[in-house]
């Protein structure tokens, strides 16, 4: 860390309406706004002024008749979004959430070293393995595939997808004139790849993108899920209810990339939060109750069910959360899964109780207080080694975030806490991570 | 055609430097722009101001080591750059290619639906099948699936994605504050689609978008790709040498159409032309020599391997064309192949002319001569039942994209030929095409 004060980061996860389940009811929203695009522009663009190191679209491939009635739909797919945000911002990180599960590597490097080029080196990948089987049923499966094999599938899809990254060496393409050589194909390699999952020739039909590769986020704090980002992730998106978790999972996690050889330093750990600011903690708490009175105990109890894979239709919302599969036996989402559980024992939660705790934030840490109270937080949470930075969830947008970025970043800024101005132009720059080597440099191979 | 005068239409076919192949060498060409944004904005935005009805970009999923020692990467994946370019263009339809044998149609429908909203209404969709052994080889493949079975999955594809875009019905999402009613979902419909290649549920996870689905555009002319198209496009992109031969296309095609009960008027056909326009014919074959004298016989000769699948490279280039497999049991591009045999055969070329004959369009027609020469043939094809508008593909962009469109297209306005206004906002409206019906309106769904 040198001479320099660490400085935290933020990302915005960008929800259209907002974080809490009810976001788009309040009287601020504007429906007509759902999937809009100058609203979408207008939020990058807020970010962007604010300084924040990026933004990030979370992905589902499924929705249900019964989700949509009452809310739920993922608006445009994200990396379709962030090539056309990519346009109207110069310096925000666009970070894109992808399947492994129901992609094709090839597919998937193409597209990231595509945004990367047109984004001038500000491309991210959320890398997931998705968890439903309402998403598995519209990729020609009947249910999710085993949590293991989802994840034995991701690592050997990054195997390809690095490779394909550097199958052009950044010297490759010379497009000299005058001798008609367009690329110097001893720097441009194949990878003939052949594994479990996938069999792939390369190279990638693309020259080499500004970072070389986009910044690595995963967002899955299961063991498989905590051994991947070890291995892979850069930065890593988590849901952390205490600062004692997110303490605890933090060194975990550092101390895992360090076996892999990794400086914990260029492993960026980002815990979600979901603000609610007032002018005083009681108006915070105010605003709060008038989105929690918005929800649908239907709908919320659907999303749950969702989330954690088991249908709590049939239980009584004011008794407790029925017993729940052992983690390791869960197929979908395991961490979440363990998170939300956890909560309702400690905090001896109703259904009912739980389903409003998990309304603002899906099981993210919710707050609602003055600009300072969540500055305090962040604080508190960045300087005792729970978190590099964090992952911004307004719980809602309209209003929600302009007070976020209005008042808790100066804030912060103040504090010296965080940048006034960017100094780098990457993604990748932006969260001080080194451009990684390419693999195949040096490894001539002739045709 | 009623009173209305029948005007033709306009697709620009993007090629960042051009499409004659040495068009990267010449000296008004700028190889740092190859792939950048701000030089196909320009295209695009200058394409717009001369008011043609669309761009459209073509895709492969592979190049090899030896094709990038001369030429020949894709780019920007189309998808990617069209979304960009979605938001610095308002009218002129935006076309990507993509392919039915690499991708899941839950993906590629919910991808064009997004570009679809964020364009308001201009995305259209070129359905290929995609022909080569290089392409298969980076999907887990050896060698690319039987021309027969590929179109089999197409049909497939194109059934499934037709269901997800109508799985929302126009006005399913209500996004009722007050009820908290967000969609009706008595017109969201799942799909339960079970077939050979695909099993997907449904619905979309995003709601219908302006056009409903996005314009079908097909390229396949060989009798599968023709029976497809019949069936599905409401555009298709031809190669076509003379105008006997996009007569007789154009008649069959049109005739296939209405025995699928569709009106032979909307299915626009459009041959593709490739112009090199001159103050005088004379100055325009100068400019073609010029490009020709650039070329590589040794790259001209690996692309006309690589696109009719039969390795020339033991052939002696003053030499005839040898004999090729039979047009049915080719595995690639059967419809390319064939019009390139016949180019050869009926001009009695060596291949060392058949090079340059293919080289400013891969076999497309090309023409070299004034602005008014251009005009008069394709008034010519235009008004003789061989076209509805043309695939517009300049041998070179700089320069040559704008003598056609600062020159050919006010020709064709003067004329009365082409339109001097946009009268529509979508794609669709742009080719006077109808808003295809909704096959899920009406029946309900109960949850
Ligand atoms: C900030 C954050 C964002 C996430 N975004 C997504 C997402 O977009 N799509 C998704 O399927 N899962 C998302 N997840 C959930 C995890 O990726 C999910 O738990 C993963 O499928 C497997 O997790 P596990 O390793 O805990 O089982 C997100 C999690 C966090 C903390
Ligand atoms: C204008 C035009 C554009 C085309 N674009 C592509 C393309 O982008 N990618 C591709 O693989 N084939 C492209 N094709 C080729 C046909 O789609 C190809 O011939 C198809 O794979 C199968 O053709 P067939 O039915 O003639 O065998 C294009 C053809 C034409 C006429």
């Amino acid at each position: 860390m040198g001479n320099q004060k660490r400085t935290l980061h933020l990302n915005l996860f960008v929800a259209s309406m907002g974080h809490h389940e009810a976001a788009w009811r309040h009287p601020s929203s504007n429906v007509e706004e759902i999937i809009d695009f100058s609203h979408l522009q207008r939020i990058a663009q807020k970010a962007e002024q604010a300084k924040l190191d990026s933004l990030f679209l979370a992905d589902r491939y499924a929705t249900s008749r019964k989700a949509v009635k009452y809310g739920a739909i993922s608006g445009l797919e994200p990396l379709t979004l962030l090539s056309a945000l990519a346009v109207v911002t110069k310096r925000i990180g666009l970070i894109a959430t992808v399947s492994t599960s129901f992609n094709e590597p090839f597919n998937i490097a193409r597209r990231f070293a595509s945004l990367d080029h047109l984004s001038q080196g500000r491309a991210g990948w959320n890398i997931i393995t998705s968890g439903t089987d309402g998403e598995a049923q519209n990729f020609n499966h009947d249910r999710i595939p085993d949590h293991h094999v989802r994840y034995e599938r991701a690592h050997e899809f990054l195997d390809v997808t690095l490779k394909l990254w550097d199958s052009w060496e950044a010297d490759a393409l010379i497009a000299d004139k005058a001798t008609g050589i367009y690329a110097d194909n001893s720097k441009v390699h194949e990878l003939n790849h052949r594994g479990k999952h996938f069999a792939v020739r390369g190279p990638l039909n693309l020259s080499r993108s500004p970072q070389g590769r986009p910044l690595l986020v995963q967002a899955g704090s299961s063991e498989d899920g905590k051994a991947f980002a070890a291995q892979y992730a850069e930065a890593i998106f988590t849901a952390q209810q205490s600062l004692a978790d997110a303490h605890a999972f933090y060194a975990d996690v550092k101390a895992r990339a360090a076996q892999h050889g990794r400086s914990p330093e260029q492993v960026i750990i980002l815990p979600g939060i979901c603000p609610i600011i007032g002018e005083s903690e009681a108006d915070a708490k105010e605003k709060e109750a008038q989105l929690h009175e918005l929800t649908h105990p239907a709908y919320s109890l659907l999303q749950l069910s969702n989330r954690i894979g088991f249908d709590l239709s049939g239980y009584p919302l004011d008794g407790p959360l029925p017993e729940l599969p052992a983690t390791e036996k869960i197929a979908g989402h395991q961490s979440r899964t363990k998170l939300i559980r956890d909560l309702a024992e400690r905090e001896q939660l109703t259904i009912r109780q739980l389903l409003l705790r998990l309304a603002g934030g899906r099981g993210h840490r919710t707050i609602a207080g003055t600009a300072k109270q969540v500055a305090d937080e962040l604080e508190a949470w960045f300087t005792q080694g729970a978190a590099d930075g964090f992952n911004i969830m307004p719980q809602i947008t309209n209003g929600g975030l302009d007070d976020f970025l209005d008042q808790v970043v100066p804030e912060l800024q103040r504090r010296g806490l965080f940048r006034t101005e960017y100094t780098g132009k990457t993604l990748r720059e932006h969260y001080g991570l080194e451009v990684p080597a390419n693999q195949f440099a040096g490894s001539h191979q002739y045709q």
